[in-house]
């Protein structure tokens, strides 16, 4: 019985294994390469742990890390979506489900529903874990822009107006966070050109 | 001043994107590369959430996966001692101190503390919480190898025995999934002739 149950585990153990595959658009230091979705919630996990106490609310932070290392599994089947692919983004919900109950659906009832449900609240934002795992997972790659002199930007050509469109409810995760990746991360990049400030022309 | 440790932070947060550049002896799925110390790091601490019930002792599950996160940024400036080289072995421990001071120096005293001595902490294998992160640390590669043929146990003529003295301690964080893994992992790919069965030739 146990022993079905490892089974099970072990077999979404070797499944995940597959998110080292899904490249991100994000390039890490150097410019190297581009980074893994695994990589990136390595990262985005320990810096949670790291300013867990620059959340407006308090967090459960087991829960918030938990959250950042799943949150992007689903992408082994969706894909990686572009944070300023529109077009993608039109479909993304609906990929992610659909590989959210495949995935998570190979797990035991009881951790299957525990990571399902987990992955549910990351994608909706509303409790503070959810909206401190967000800011997280939005300002890893900012500093990882920052640091690669916007690069990634620069061949998206990215907007100012997009990255504070997307960040918009950063500040209801953290103010300080937010105000901190404003005036150290974005501002400067928009300064250097890295990214555009110019009207964008909406189709 | 927040703003300052913050600074510090950051530029911690920077120097371990280094970590995505050091590569492990693991081949992931298909064979496609080697993983890197980044992405062993992510798949050991989700499966040390999902593992933590089977531990021998209660652990405190949000410590252990912090360790697991933390465990090899040492490599950044050690580099990557293989499990079974026993000439890099020697001075391994010299190496990944003085990176340890290095690296989690950078950090504010509270923070640099913290993480050194949760660092050595791993590094005892003493703890219940050392004791389990570390099979979660030896148990994320025996499944990698398990999946991908025994490619990298059979391209360095890895020994059965060699893997049974390294995993001597295993049981003692966890004598399930010990069993488990010798059961699943292991046995079979002595049999199969993944791993060399004959007397190793000590010289």
């Amino acid at each position: 019985m146990d022993s079905e149950r490892l089974d099970k585990l072990f077999d979404f153990f070797r499944e995940i294994d597959k998110e080292k595959l899904i490249t991100r658009q994000t390039y890490i230091t150097d410019c190297a390469r581009k980074e893994t979705d695994a990589e990136h919630a390595w990262h985005a996990a320990l810096m949670c742990i790291m300013l867990a106490g620059y959340s407006n609310d308090e967090i459960d932070v087991l829960k918030t890390v938990t959250m950042l290392l799943i949150h992007d599994i689903v992408e082994i089947d969706a894909g990686d979506t572009y944070a300023y692919d529109s077009e993608g983004q039109k479909t993304q919900r609906e990929r992610e489900e659909k590989a959210a109950d495949r995935i998570f659906g190979m797990l035991p009832g009881e951790d299957g529903n525990f990571l399902r449900t987990l992955w549910e609240e990351f994608e909706q934002s509303e409790t503070a874990e959810a909206k401190f795992a967000r800011v997280m997972d939005y300002l890893q790659p900012l500093m990882l822009n920052d640091l690669t002199g916007g690069r990634a930007w620069r061949e998206h050509g990215v907007h100012l107006s997009q990255v504070l469109k997307r960040n918009e409810k950063t500040c209801e995760g953290s103010e300080k966070l937010w105000e901190y990746a404003y005036e150290n991360l974005i501002r400067p990049n928009a300064e250097k050109g890295n990214l555009k400030t110019d009207q964008i022309n909406e189709q």
